[in-house]
C-alpha cells in the first residue's frame, strides 16, 4: 500500500516541503510512499518549488480506515486531515508539542524541539547515510528559512542554523539572498482580499475561559496592509461575531525589521496594551522586536489574560 | 536542575536498565540527568544489574511542577509516576503505543516500532557517535533478552536481533548462556506469593463494554505454578468481585518451550476458548506457541469478545 505523506492544514512552507523530502527519504528506504498538501500552496511554498523546479504535491481531501498515513509538521487531530482519526498512523515527523494524538499501535514518532521539521529531516538522511539531493537540499533550507523568518525568530535553534549551512551549499545559493527573495515573494498582501489576510495564518487558543484568534501575516511592507484598516476591521468584527471570540489579534509582522505591528478587536482587546504595555491606537500598535506567536504573542497574551 | 528519568510502574529489565542507560547518554551530552525506579526490582533485572556490576537506580515516589523529567520506556499518563501531570516532560525513549500523553511544549520525542526501549537507544548512540560501555552494553542487552524472551517473541524484530549482535561482543558473554540464565533468575515461582503472581505484570484492557485482566508471568516449570491453582484461583476470585472484571487471565510462559499455560476464571471465560481454539479443563488450557500478551493474547481475546 502507497502510503500518504502530509502535514497541517492551511499549509505553510515547512509543511509541504517536509511532505516531499519526507517521501524521498521513505523512498531510498525501500517504502512506497507519496507526499499530498491539505490546502493551497502560498506564494511563497511556490516560490521555493519553482526555484528547485519540484512539483507541488497532490491535493488530499481526506483519509480514511484503508489508508496508513505519515504526518509531518503536526501532530494535532484538528489540525490533520479529515477522518484521521481513521487512518493508521505509522510516523510522524514534527517539532510542536503532542497533543490530541493517540494511537492504537507502536509507531515511529520522531519530534525534537527546534525550528523546523525539515531540521530533523537533514538528521535522518545523514543517520542513516541516505543522499541528500540538490533538490531536497533546496527544500530543506526552504523551510528553514521561512520558519525562523531567516533565523530572526526566538524560535531558532543552533541546530537549524548548523542545518541551513550544510544545506545552502548542497542547494548552491547564497543564503540571505535565495532568503529574502523567498520572504519577500510570500510577503505581498496587495493580492490578497481582506478575509484573505486574516484566515490565511490564524489558530484559535483557550485562554483560561477566553476565546483568542491569533492571525499572523508577514510582509516588507506594514502600511500598506494598514492603509486597508477599516476593510479589514470589517472582516475581524464579523469572525468575531460569527464565532464569539473575547479577542481577536492580526499580528502584521515586518520581515525585514523584525518588528509588527498589531490590530486588536474584541471584548479583552486591552489585555493588548497589558501583554505588551503599549498604548492601542486606532486599535493598533508597534510591538518592537516581536516575531513569533509561539513564542511571544501566545505567553504574552496568556499572561495578561491570567493577571485580571 | 538535575532532569529525572524513569521508567513505567511495576518495572521491568528493559524499564530499569533503558533509565540507567539514558542517564548515561544524557551525561555523555553533557545533560544533568539521574535514572531512578518507580518499584522494587524484579529478580530478574537484579541478575542482569548484578551481573555488569551496575547499582539498582533510586526508588522515586512522585514528582511535581518543579520536576524536569525523561520518560523511557512507557508514556501514558497511569503507567508513570504519581505527580506526571504537572512536571515538565522533555524526552521520551519508547516503543509503545502513545496514548494518554500531552505536553504544554515542544519536546524530543524518540519512538521506533521494535521489541524494546534498549534497541533504539543503541541507535542513539551510534548516531551520536556516543561511547557505548561494557556495563551499558550488557544492561541493553538484558532488556533486549528480557522483552523479546530471547528472541521468541512475536514483538521480536531484525533490529533487536542486530541491537544484541553487536552489543553481546562489547559486553563479552554469549548471547545464549547469559540470556537463559538472566530469565532463570526471573522464572522461580516458589518464592512468591499467589498475590504476587496474579499482580507482578498484570494489566486490565476495556475490550468493548468488558473489563479484562490480563496477567502474565514467565517460568521455567509450569507445573509449580499450576500445583498451587486453587490458591491462585482464591486469589483471582477476589480481584475479579473488588474489581469487576468480566475476565481475568493468569498468562504462564514456559519461555525454555515457548508456550503458555493459562488460568482463566469470571463470566466471560469461555471467550478464552474462541480466542485460542482450546477446551478449558479445570479453568486451564494450554496455548501453544503463545508468548506475547501484546500480540497474540490481547487481539485473540478482542477478536474473541467482538465476535459475539
Amino acid at each position: 500500500m502507497t502510503q500518504k505523506i502530509f502535514g497541517h492544514q492551511n499549509p505553510d512552507t515547512d509543511t509541504v516541503t517536509s511532505a516531499l523530502v519526507a517521501a524521498d527519504i521513505e523512498a531510498q528506504l525501500g517504502n512506497d510512499a507519496k507526499a499530498y498538501r491539505l490546502g493551497e500552496i502560498s506564494s511563497e511554498t511556490a516560490y521555493a518549488l519553482e526555484y528547485f523546479g519540484v512539483e507541488a504535491p497532490a491535493l488530499l481531501n481526506e483519509v480514511g480506515s484503508g489508508d496508513e498515513v505519515i504526518l509531518v509538521d503536526h501532530n494535532e487531530k484538528q489540525q490533520s486531515a479529515p477522518g484521521i482519526e481513521n487512518a493508521t498512523i505509522t510516523k510522524v515527523f514534527d517539532h510542536h508539542r503532542i497533543a490530541n494524538f493517540e494511537t492504537e499501535g507502536p509507531l515511529y514518532y520522531r519530534a525534537e524541539p527546534v525550528g523546523c521539521t525539515a531540521t530533523i529531516l537533514n538528521k535522518v538522511y545523514k543517520e542513516k547515510n541516505l543522499t541528500i539531493s540538490k533538490e531536497s537540499a533546496g527544500l530543506m533550507l526552504s523551510a528553514i528559512i521561512s520558519d525562523t523568518l531567516l533565523f530572526k525568530s526566538p524560535t531558532t535553534t543552533e541546530e537549524d542554523i548548523d542545518a541551513a549551512a550544510e544545506l545552502k551549499d548542497i542547494a548552491g545559493v547564497d543564503l540571505e539572498t535565495y532568503g529574502l527573495e523567498m520572504l519577500k515573494a510570500g510577503a505581498s498582501t496587495s493580492d490578497k482580499s481582506a478575509e484573505q489576510l486574516i484566515t490565511g495564518d490564524a489558530k484559535t487558543f483557550d485562554i483560561g475561559e477566553k476565546s483568542v484568534r491569533i492571525a499572523q501575516v508577514n510582509v516588507v511592507d506594514v502600511d500598506e496592509v494598514f492603509a486597508r484598516r477599516e476593510e479589514i476591521e470589517i472582516a475581524i468584527n464579523e469572525e468575531i461575531k460569527r464565532d464569539g471570540y473575547d479577542l481577536f489579534t492580526l499580528i502584521v509582522t515586518d520581515i525585514l525589521n523584525s518588528n509588527s505591528k498589531v490590530l486588536a478587536l474584541g471584548p479583552e482587546f486591552s489585555s493588548v496594551e497589558r501583554a505588551f504595555d503599549v498604548a492601542l491606537d486606532q486599535n493598533t500598535a508597534v510591538l518592537e522586536g516581536v516575531v513569533s506567536r509561539k513564542k511571544q504573542v501566545v505567553p504574552n497574551i496568556t499572561k495578561a489574560l491570567s493577571d485580571l
